[in-house]
């Protein structure tokens, strides 16, 4: 702690709960040099085992980030997964698999992938210190009071939020025993299985005298789990249920002879189910159902489960192949059941949730770090942005607003996913109990557009994507394929807000509407990464490289087909779209870019679609190459989207066609801090982009 | 130093001088975990400037030394190359330029690159320090007096060389003076243009009465550079001549209107030439043609060089663009001249050079570094088998018989290359010079093939090679492509030895003659890379990731097509083939893999090109999924060439038409621990592969 017992400090944010969603919050705040702090109740960081799929999204924020290169070192790509059922003589035999698709990498070169928590934890952990070396989290303190003044909170300025923090002892803040004489550690402190152990630790921490600090924060943000304390202070309920169903997972080596054990798959007979999952460092994650040993139609003895009763009942679902392990790196025991927080944030939006805090379910499904890094991503950036005076506070409502209907879906995924493992007769009985939570649910929707018309919102499309639906086919290839855009990140579906302008098409002529009908550049949605080739020296590079995540806003000029030139010094250029592309940069050189910050806060890039060999940056307007006195021209501001026939690393080209912009037309858009496209126009729509950017940044001119 | 003033110590062997050829021989040393030591005069490592071109082939190694992603991050690839000429007005004008071509990636997928010798040695230190934490660069050491024991020579198990270290004192060690006040370090104290400052270190050293040690080692291996002390100890000559050309060096940031400023190109007007090359972190190399201030025609005055004369001339070739820098990371110059040594061993081959000790040349032609590199990979792994005791001393002539040819078509390489970029006048004058020079090689060469038939072999082929060709357009494209396939390293040319069997494809059948006439997998060349699918788990990883260098010789069982199946455990087999795998694998099992010291001497797998999805590593012969304890199966000795659609890393599948390696027949191989196929021949030949170990390795049963 910054200072001992009963002293006080201020903060602009305060970050409770150091996982995931708590590092992609305090990303942001390292990009933007906020003061901030993380606190963690847990002495270490988290080493092995928990989380460990990644998304393509994920891996797209990543590579912005500046991470993907160590993650896509060590990950294990998922290219295809199998399914293995009885044979009817007692054995196992493997069904039709599933692969990779040719449309999903369309989508995005990024595979599932399986790497452990604590690897990514600690990949995000050096991106922060990178960008703000006194940014470290603060372990083994937990808070103990959270108090909001709501008068102040009416004062952007001031310091509305008091928090106490407690510094815990080491045996308290490091809880877990390992495992029998192998010191393999077990999981289980952290599984939803175990109470919540927060009031204890402060109440120990008291009765000890523990050293303790008083905090004054503009904001909180907490990623504190799904036991959330912060949630708690806030009154704001979980909705839905746990079922009966408890699941045992463990982290190991296998010593087998079943054919698939390095593949992704399946395992169901009458003993149980087991969901393989392939890992780095010759590691398989084994999702195992437990039941009672006495009988299997009852729910098992939760005293009983041990790293031993997992390796006995996944030989028992493995008969007749053999099985066993020698190496356990982690292993861990849960209760499925899927619920959502009735809220994402306090009504003054100066204390926020995210991740597991907003949202539990179980893990099968191989989204929930996903969700809680994007949680993150999200707020992190509108919080930062606030806090350092950039932009209005109007911004902090629309995280709730764009990641509450998220939260609702995942544990909607989750639920139709966690059913497929379930035998036929418990299944009917969770059907059961599930209508009632969606019921409760319908309600909830209702009270979440209610807030939505205080915000001055009606946009409502992603609630009633929430209702329950048919399930066509009741399998996993049906319910990958209806949720796989969801689960990868692909399909966003933010609502309209003052960071999502979806006017900006609507109020074009006729003839840009129709121009852009196919367009896969939408507001609400990801920008759709492509492979760019850069003007000034021909290297490759991915959209999602070129365009960090630095907390810059970013105007992207699709400049469209540009000229046809035959030799730099004689281009022949379009003359046309050359105009049109320095009449759009004057007027951004001119009153947009300084009006709001400068290019330290909006950044302009451009794209275009000419041949690069006929051009050179100096042939773009001096806005796309600006002068260093060190370092002379930033090349890096004009990009092509150039068809390479060779490319040791990966595909290139044909960008345009993928976006469904017009080559001649070409066009214009702002892409916020966190990679989401928020306004996109006719390159002429400089008035449209500018009242976009007077609802997201304050002007300074 | 292990020891102070006088004392004496053992080491099996001796590396002087720590740059990229002595740096890739104590990678083996580290690998085979051989008592050996390194030592290096200067103070610290380079950590800018010097070498900086990449080959392809160099990289293929990197990946096998698992080194090349920390490389592909950080280096700059080169896919263009441009040529500027004068416009005839005054001006500059761009004539066409070449591009990285689909052959050139069907040969290899990794372009030329640029990347600075200091973070290639980085990384090259960090593999050695992983498999031997204790082999560390013993810096400002400097050798004083060495001597062979002749007669000791001819015992394998002796300790032979006396040498005598001396330790530097920090001023000694760190001669560099800083740039001006910039703080620039100038490489002109590693330059050709400074004299050798050896002796007067060693004296200097004496005069102050400097720690000194004695040392007995088995061998010696001299990578000390151009001026290389161990070669005078030796007698060995140095072949060749200087030029009157002397050119300047430097990386810096430019500051330019220069249209193609991020560019790898030439620019060749009056006032001289530049030869600019794209690196990475925004820098670009210049080599720059110095001449007399006063006359154009005649040489520089020396004296006069400094980085202010440096950027005058660049500034002068530029005209009419502007040019100008703040940033120089490092800048130096060199004489042009092309030598090779006349021999790279002491008669008895206990003593040995390579790298720059064998080979000096300019620079331009980004090939130096990359030979050196190649030659202490050849030598090293040689060395440290002997000294390890695995394999007889008849493997040490062959360094010399493999790399003396490389070197001396290096030389006549920059030879062509070099006359390039001189005036028309000059480029007359250099070529009577060297016509000199090549009767003196000619000579040479008699001299290398005498010593060939004293090692038993007759092979001169690649000796031929080396003589003076006419060149058919003295152009930059045509002698690039003519060097090409040398200069990537995909040509390795290696004559026939106890390493390198020839025989084995003439020995079989008439058919299997002409069934292999058109493959690609020949012995003395490299292990033509591929992109592999894993048997069980399915991910893609190319061959020179799946086959490490870690000093193993690798049988390569090219299976060919096994079976076309319809799921695991129901596998429709091409029971013929899998029949000849299986008898393949058991004489291997039986007889030779034990015979020559089991499996952490020669390593087994299989590349086959049947049905993945209706086979499993358990179809495969025991050999192919061997079982630890702890780790359970072995999963990567089974390999496919499969044809994979999508891969979001790179291409996949169609090796075996790319090895032109019949599909039904299959075939095997044996790959040397430097990645260089050493026999080739049919499944059935396994008495064939027998007699190839029996020279390389000693037998231990």
């Amino acid at each position: 702690m910054h200072s001992n017992d009963g002293s006080e400090s201020c903060t602009d944010v305060l970050i409770v709960g150091a996982g995931p969603a708590g590092l992609a919050a305090a990303y942001w705040m390292a990009q933007y040099g906020i003061d901030a702090r993380i606190i963690d109740k847990r002495g270490t960081k988290v080493f092995t085992g928990q989380a460990d799929g990644l998304r393509a999204r994920t891996q797209e924020l990543f590579d912005s980030m500046g991470i993907q290169d160590r993650v896509s070192r060590e990950c294990k790509n998922a290219t295809e997964f199998h399914h293995w059922n009885p044979d009817g003589k007692g054995g196992l035999q493997r069904s039709a698999g599933t692969k990779f698709s040719k449309e999903s990498y369309f989508k995005s070169r990024f595979f599932i992938s399986g790497l452990n928590q604590g690897r990514i934890e600690r990949f995000m952990l050096d991106a922060i210190k990178e960008a703000k070396p006194d940014l470290e989290v603060e372990r083994g303190i937990i808070a103990e009071t959270l108090e909001c003044d709501e008068q102040l909170a009416a004062d952007p300025e001031s310091y509305p939020i008091t928090v106490k923090l407690r510094a815990l002892s080491e045996e308290e803040a490091n809880p877990s025993p390992a495992y029998g004489s192998s010191g393999v550690r077990d999981g289980l402190f952290r599984s939803n299985l175990s109470p919540d152990d927060w009031e204890d630790l402060v109440n120990k921490s008291k009765a000890r005298a523990g050293a303790t600090e008083v905090v004054k924060a503009k904001y909180v943000i907490g990623c504190d789990g799904a036991h959330s304390w912060t949630r708690k202070q806030l009154g704001i309920k979980m909705e839905g249920a746990a079922t009966d169903s408890i699941w045992g997972v463990m982290d190991i080596v296998p010593i087998s002879n079943f054919p698939d054990m390095r593949h992704s798959c399946t395992i169901k007979n009458d003993a149980g189910t087991i969901l393989l999952i392939s890992r780095e460092r010759g590691l398989m994650r084994l999702y195992i159902s437990l039941a009672s040993a006495d009988d299997p139609s009852k729910p098992v003895d939760r005293s009983t489960i041990s790293l031993d009763m997992l390796k006995t009942t996944a030989q028992q679902i493995l008969h007749p192949y053999e099985f066993d392990f020698k190496i356990c790196d982690w292993w861990s025991a849960y209760q499925v059941g899927q619920r959502v927080a009735s809220a994402l944030s306090d009504p003054a939006d100066r204390i926020f949730i995210a991740g597991d805090a907003c949202h539990t379910h179980s893990p099968k499904v191989g989204a929930g770090m996903n969700i809680s890094i994007q949680d993150g991503f999200n707020l992190g950036w509108k919080v930062a942005s606030v806090a350092a005076g950039l932009s209005p506070a109007t911004l902090l409502p629309t995280y709730a607003l764009e990641r509450h209907p998220v939260a609702r879906r995942l544990v909607e995924y989750d639920r139709h996913w966690s059913r497929l493992f379930l035998p036929a007769a418990e299944r009917r009985q969770q059907q059961q109990q599930q209508q009632q939570q969606q019921q409760q649910q319908t309600a909830a929707a209702a009270v979440a557009s209610t807030a939505v018309a205080v915000l001055g919102k009606t946009e409502t499309e992603t609630e009633t994507e929430t209702e329950p639906e048919k399930t066509k086919a009741d399998d996993f290839a049906s319910i990958s394929a209806r949720f796989e855009d969801f689960a990868q990140g692909f399909a966003l579906d933010y609502p309209a807000s003052v960071v999502v302008d979806k006017s900006s098409s609507s109020s074009a002529s006729t003839s840009a509407r129709h121009r852009h009908r196919h367009c896969r550049l939408i507001p609400g949605e990801r920008f759709w990464p492509a492979k760019l080739t850069n003007q000034a020296d021909g290297r490759g590079v991915w959209s999602t490289a070129a365009m960090r995540s630095d907390g810059r806003w970013r105007v992207v000029v699709l400049a469209g087909d540009v000229g046809v030139g035959v030799g730099v010094g004689r281009p022949r250029q379009n003359t046309t779209t050359m105009a049109r592309v320095a009449a759009l940069c004057g007027e951004l050189e001119r009153r947009v870019v300084p009006r709001f910050g400068g290019r330290k806060v909006v950044d302009v890039m451009a794209v275009h679609c000419g041949d690069r060999g006929g051009l050179s940056v100096f042939d773009f307007p001096r806005l796309l190459r600006p002068v260093d006195g060190e370092r002379g021209v930033d090349y890096d501001c004009v990009w092509v989207d150039e068809r390479v026939e060779v490319d040791a690393l990966d595909r290139h080209g044909e960008a345009y066609a993928a976006w469904g912009v017009d080559r001649e037309a070409g066009a214009v858009l702002v892409m916020r801090p966190d990679q989401c496209i928020g306004w996109f126009g006719e390159m002429e729509d400089v008035a449209g982009m500018e009242r976009y950017f007077e609802g997201v940044l304050k002007p300074v001119l």
